[in-house]
């Protein structure tokens, strides 16, 4: 497998063409960001230990039924994936209220969700990723109705095999962000990464943060916490 | 009918007790705002226009099967209307992008929807009546899932009587936002009031703005517009 040209640069990876049709070559990287790209810094390590977290997660989805990008790790900090064109839609799940939910709707952090909700935001960085609705997809005509039905069932599915997945690690799994992309063919798969840049995680038995809050709220031990969710996660 | 002690002052009106049960005193003011309340001035006669305005649609859809709390004139600025405790979920529907969309969605203004859109805001002047989801509704428990089904439905069929009623009178309907109450006895009724400072309504032949952007946007002619369409409404 031959790694070619850069095909698009994040924030927080790299994807390159390869030489293999319909694969493509992410590169995680340690830069991190937070509150839309206002907040700016590096967290050692990060790239590998997202590369690794969301390797290991993406494996154990795929066992369990979710079809989803991942086709192999390279190295510490690159995988090889599906090639997909993301649909322009973030899906967030949350189970427990935190961050922007508790902003907008003026509640505590904390509280556990009866059943899990899903949001949409649409993935416009000069828009600032704004929270849309249903037929706000449809007026973007950026999603099919169907298909914004599917993605619903799909985080929620995903939803309930992850939480299990981190109870069992001693962690809350209280948000994360999903990205789906489609492939040439039309078939809809998860995407992205799944790791404490995407995630929201913490530890059942403490309640400390174990994910990307520790940069965007200073509160230190940063690379130690993404260290710690990558030792549970290889058990 | 006596006018009793003031119960609550808004933006633009008060609305006073009566020594009839369940009987409300509203009083519109010359008072605007605009921006979530970071600009104030005052339309003259805006609270005379707005009460007339209001009373002759109300009148117009209670004829037409659609329940509100509209009771009876008093005078050019007062009205009586139905106590209701006010759903602090303000539902906005939109016939044509303008305002808030274009800026959320990156989208041009006048682009007529193909289905009218309806969405739901939290009415909390701290939060800055932020947009909510159904899936929020619930999280907050501010109305029920079958409320909300209701709400939804009764504005899309007070939609289509809108748009035909400003049709008729030369004037797009572009958008307007509804505020619905509950009865002591669990009735939801359609309340607060249909006015330019809820509507966006364009000139159907000119497509000038007969409505509040003319002092959100400072455009002047803003009392004009006000007196235009009473004097359409009127007929």
């Amino acid at each position: 497998m031959q790694k070619l040209e850069l095909r698009y640069e994040g924030k927080a990876k790299k994807i390159f063409a390869t030489d293999k049709p319909g694969i493509l070559w992410v590169e995680f990287k340690d830069d991190a960001t937070a509150f839309n790209g206002q907040k700016k810094g590096t967290i050692d390590n990060k790239g590998r230990y997202n590369n690794l977290i969301s390797a290991t997660i993406f494996k154990m989805l795929s066992d369990l039924g979710v079809e989803n990008h991942f086709v192999e790790l390279i190295s510490d900090t690159e995988m090889l994936v599906k090639g997909v064109e993301i649909i322009p839609v973030e899906l967030v799940v949350r189970n427990i209220t935190a961050g922007s939910l508790c902003r907008r709707l003026g509640i505590k952090e904390g509280i556990r969700l009866e059943t899990p909700l899903v949001e949409f935001y649409y993935k416009n960085d000069e828009l600032g990723d704004p929270l849309i609705t249903e037929d706000h997809i449809r007026v973007l005509n950026i999603a099919a109705p169907e298909e914004v039905v599917y993605l619903r069932e799909e985080a929620l599915k995903i939803n309930s095999i992850l939480i299990e997945y981190f109870r069992k690690l001693g962690i809350d799994l209280v948000d994360y962000k999903l990205e789906f992309g489609k492939t040439p063919e039309g078939k809809i798969l998860l995407a992205d990464e799944i790791s404490p840049d995407t995630c929201r995680l913490w530890d059942k038995s403490t309640g400390d943060k174990l994910d990307k809050d520790r940069f965007r709220l200073d509160m230190g031990k940063v690379e130690e916490a993404y260290q710690e969710i990558l030792r549970r996660v290889r058990g």
